[in-house]
């Protein structure tokens, strides 16, 4: 079964990004009219948004609160990491590409304790390691770990740091940006005290905010913890349960997009067939792409559903930009890789997008290998060598 | 000659709200697309985004840079503070209402030193207790003032406080939240640092990003100073110099609805121009609303163009609640005063609405006075004595 699809009407190309991304119609068309951020009809949105959120996190979610937060997805892990990890605290941050390191960098700005733990490229953090360093370092309060670190499009094994982590009494924040919505993340299966995502990601909103969701004891006890007036988790929270505003002025035609793509949410089965149709966007634009010579840098265990990365072929006429350009001439927005050792690029499997959009990726990149000249994707060997480094 | 208009046209109420605002269709219909926000057609209309935002200073804007920045516009204010007083620093935060309060507050989050000037619900910041102040404590560097202060609808004397500032040596900050765009602000003219404003104000956008405007100097000093990774202004603007992008995924949306509010500003004829049917909005209202028997709280002389509090009459059968329904049901969103002293509450007179729906404004407050059973729309006396309070 393939869920109904609302494609872009204005001829845009489809964006194989990993948010922004592509949205349904309607999801754009509920933002044609305005509406006052200080009006009943407003507070009521800001309500089923947080309800519905909520909702998403399954068997658990009544000692949760969602709390939204204005700006990018960036903002809101600042205010997670600076309204959880108290200022004497210290946090594990453990990083697996650019957003691993981004949240130490934050943790730098905050001018708080941490340890980071950088894994390269894209080998994943395991369980047993995490517990490794907890038992040697005892001032660590926090554990700080990536859902799917999209530079590499890797699916982290966050329920072995969960693990790991209480074993060790200490908490788990997880950045679950361009998971959630997609992948569970039930707290009856998977401990932690917060998560963050945004709105453009894999529930199919459009850009200009994220959200916290955190247990209801951590935004207690967050009061006063927070660097910034503007990305104070606690102050949100208790002032959305007071007034049922935002603080400052929301980004209301957003919000409302992001009611429309809420109920599609639902409409389509949830988070498990949201992230159903992506893994079968996955699997048929992986099979196809393979078919035409191109490899994965990952092997098929750590694969998410989200952003795959693959390897720039090895053939002396192929150059990423011409590719980019030729593939944007046929309708897809590809993405730049981040691979430090060896030159890549990703495609996107999120979105409003299915099966047979992927199967026209596939399609559009054999014919830019064609026009390029390049009748062999294979990568260089190097790259397969270090592939081989990634244990199953 | 009044400026043609796109009013909404989906039955929802005008916003007499000083943002988010109404928006003309046109603007919205902007955003009926999705954006790759690395792609080089977004790049483009960043640079444009920010080219036209700086033409709009007019002489001696070559000194300037733009730096858009996600969130509300309080998040620019706060990333402004942040970035160009230096942590050794210390501001005179001049106060007459809820945003200059923010300010001292945002200090109070950033942990600098500040003196707060509080003048109460409306009272002007002159420049001679400006210049006082500056006098009797060397250890400030930088002043910091709202532009129009919304919380009453005044404008306060910037330029008087600009002179102050620069005779003694210091710098100005400027909150332009609500007047940039409609009220020049030359920096041949008046002299400051830096200004804040937001895309869903005299411009005339939806809400989703504000912006820094400030001197290239100020920029590159600011460097290292921010508390905070993502309201870091120096590194937004460094990475825009470099990529031409957003170091964070960007509002696309809301980017492409503002640029198709910058084009209809230049096309009514700028700054001016749009201040001119902003003023011609005011007068029209307040005439209208006088003869009704309602009274302003401020005098002729400091009512800002932006938005203008009225004293809540004092007769017995008069409820703002009640009000602002019967107003809404009449296609007005009206907004509640923020007076300490006495009931007030507000109409703006900005976004897309001319002289013709003022006129409306009017017919709908005195058709709301009389299915509430109010004969007259004086305010008690003691409204008249808080008034005689302010200077001409």
């Amino acid at each position: 079964m393939t869920a109904p699809l609302d494609p872009p009407k204005l001829g845009e190309p489809y964006l194989l990004t990993p948010g922004p991304l592509t949205t349904s119609y309607a999801v754009k068309e509920a933002m044609l009219r305005d509406w006052g951020s200080w009006d009943d009809d407003f507070r009521a949105m800001t309500r089923e948004l947080r309800t519905r959120l909520l909702a998403m996190l399954g068997e658990g979610a009544g000692d949760f609160d969602c709390v939204p937060m204005q700006g990018s997805g960036t903002f809101a892990v600042e205010a997670m990491l600076a309204s959880f990890i108290p200022r004497d605290g210290k946090a594990l941050v453990l990083a697996n590409g650019a957003y691993g390191k981004r949240s130490a960098q934050t943790m730098e700005y905050l001018g708080r304790d941490f340890v980071l733990v950088d894994k390269g490229d894209y080998l994943p953090p395991r369980g047993d390691e995490v517990a490794k360093i907890l038992a040697e370092d005892p001032a660590i309060t926090h554990v700080v770990a990536i859902h799917c670190e999209t530079s590499s499009g890797i699916l982290n094994p966050i329920e072995e740091i969960s693990q790991a982590t209480y074993a060790a009494g200490r908490k788990l924040l997880i950045d679950s940006m361009s998971a959630f919505g997609a992948i569970e993340l039930k707290p009856s299966e998977i401990r932690y005290e917060a998560l963050v995502s945004s709105a453009n990601k894999c529930i199919e909103g459009v850009p200009g905010f994220g959200f916290v969701i955190a247990r209801k004891a951590e935004l207690e006890a967050a009061k006063g913890r927070s660097h910034s007036l503007s990305l104070d988790v606690h102050a949100q929270w208790a002032n959305m349960a007071k007034t049922g505003q935002w603080r400052f002025t929301p980004p209301t035609h957003v919000v409302a997009a992001f009611l429309v793509a809420l109920k599609a949410h639902e409409a389509e089965g949830g988070v498990a067939a949201r992230g159903a149709r992506y893994a079968r966007n996955r699997d048929v634009m992986v099979a196809g792409m393979r078919e035409l010579g191109f490899e994965t840098l990952l092997n098929d265990r750590w694969l998410s559903p989200i952003i795959v990365t693959f390897f720039c072929p090895a053939h002396e006429s192929f150059v990423f930009d011409r590719f980019y350009a030729l593939m944007k001439d046929k309708g897809f927005i590809t993405y730049p890789g981040k691979l430090t050792v060896v030159d890549s690029f990703r495609v996107g499997c999120i979105g409003q997008m299915d099966e047979h959009v992927m199967r026209k990726v596939v399609e559009a990149a054999a014919a830019s290998l064609k026009e390029m000249g390049v009748d062999d994707a294979r990568p260089p060997a190097i790259a397969l060598e270090e592939r081989a480094k990634l244990a199953a």
